[in-house]
């Protein structure tokens, strides 16, 4: 298989790099790295960067940033952040990308646990992975030519937990390598509309 | 209690204010209609019916819009229409509305039963409604001064029914006001971050 792995520097793009490139072949995209660059908040840099890299099996999106602050301090424009990038610009990826997936072919978003354990200072994150855990719910049902769509909602991941685990008081971590076996099985199974969650 | 209903005019809303309005003050907000006039969509629109309220112990939010069109049809523009209106407005309202609510009082959103049971044609539907419950979670347990939020998911309502159900195929209905017994429910009790389905 031809993959598309939007993020594929960051730390579960990495792990999902390498567990992917043992079998297909994976082609890195990214907003400042990557054979092709890509900056998901913009719908014509998706459109481009689709029409450089021509018909791929599968694309896997491990990217997309939400503003983190205490609720108190959050305002509209504040969620707007995460709204634009890590929520539709994983929307607009599948909307854009449809065209150029080969028939059969999936799409992986990524969400993580925020989606229902929530931490202070994650309304946000919270807000877009829970979106986006229903849209790939909404839109499985009604893809065209046999394409599949999932997301993966990893825990808190053990290689950035030393930086974050003041946030995540209590949380178990999740080794990336781990994480990036769900990303596999969304790729190389046969299941759409679902969520794999890896605690 | 002095409850503030916005969209107090809609199926659900005059349900919503007919059992609340049985032991309490009920203040009907709309875009076009009701006691204040609110326009969900406009930060100042909400802000400036706060300020001509004045404090409240509950905010209930029964409006919201979101676009129905087949997902080949649906591209990243049809999305924002749901992600200003029923999304961000429902958002915005608790983030205007939280310092003119009463110490220990709360607010009360409206998703709907595509967060888990999609439909074709409601993709956007599921990712809004996906969104806030998951908001509703995480700002919960964030809120200052004892303030609660909630959300009711209902299932498609008996009133709306013979427009809606081709779209709703074998789906039951829900009588608008057995819907309104759970805004009851999340204004009345003491529970906070819940979404409560009534199917």
């Amino acid at each position: 298989m031809k993959v598309l792995i939007v993020g594929a520097t960051g730390t579960i793009g990495r792990a999902v790099a390498a567990e992917l490139g043992k079998s297909h072949e994976v082609i890195a995209a990214g907003r400042s790295s990557g054979a092709v660059r890509m900056d998901m908040t913009d719908a014509a840099s998706i459109a481009a960067a689709f029409k450089k890299v021509g018909r791929v099996d599968a694309v896997v999106c491990t990217a997309g940033h939400v503003k983190f602050a205490p609720f108190a301090e959050m305002h509209g424009e504040d969620y707007e952040v995460g709204n634009r990038d890590k929520l539709m610009g994983q929307v607009n990826l599948v909307l854009i990308g449809r065209e150029t997936v080969a028939d059969g072919g999936s799409f992986t978003l990524t969400t993580g646990v925020l989606d229902s354990d929530p931490i202070r200072g994650g309304s946000s994150a919270s807000l877009v992975n829970g979106a986006i855990n229903a849209f790939v719910m909404a839109a499985a049902i009604e893809m065209p030519r046999g394409l599949r769509i999932n997301a993966v909602s990893p825990g808190l991941i053990q290689e950035s937990a030393e930086a974050l685990a003041p946030y995540f008081p209590g949380f178990e971590t999740v080794p990336a390598a781990r994480a990036a076996l769900a990303y596999a099985r969304s790729v190389e199974g046969a299941q759409t509309g679902r969520v794999y969650r890896v605690p």
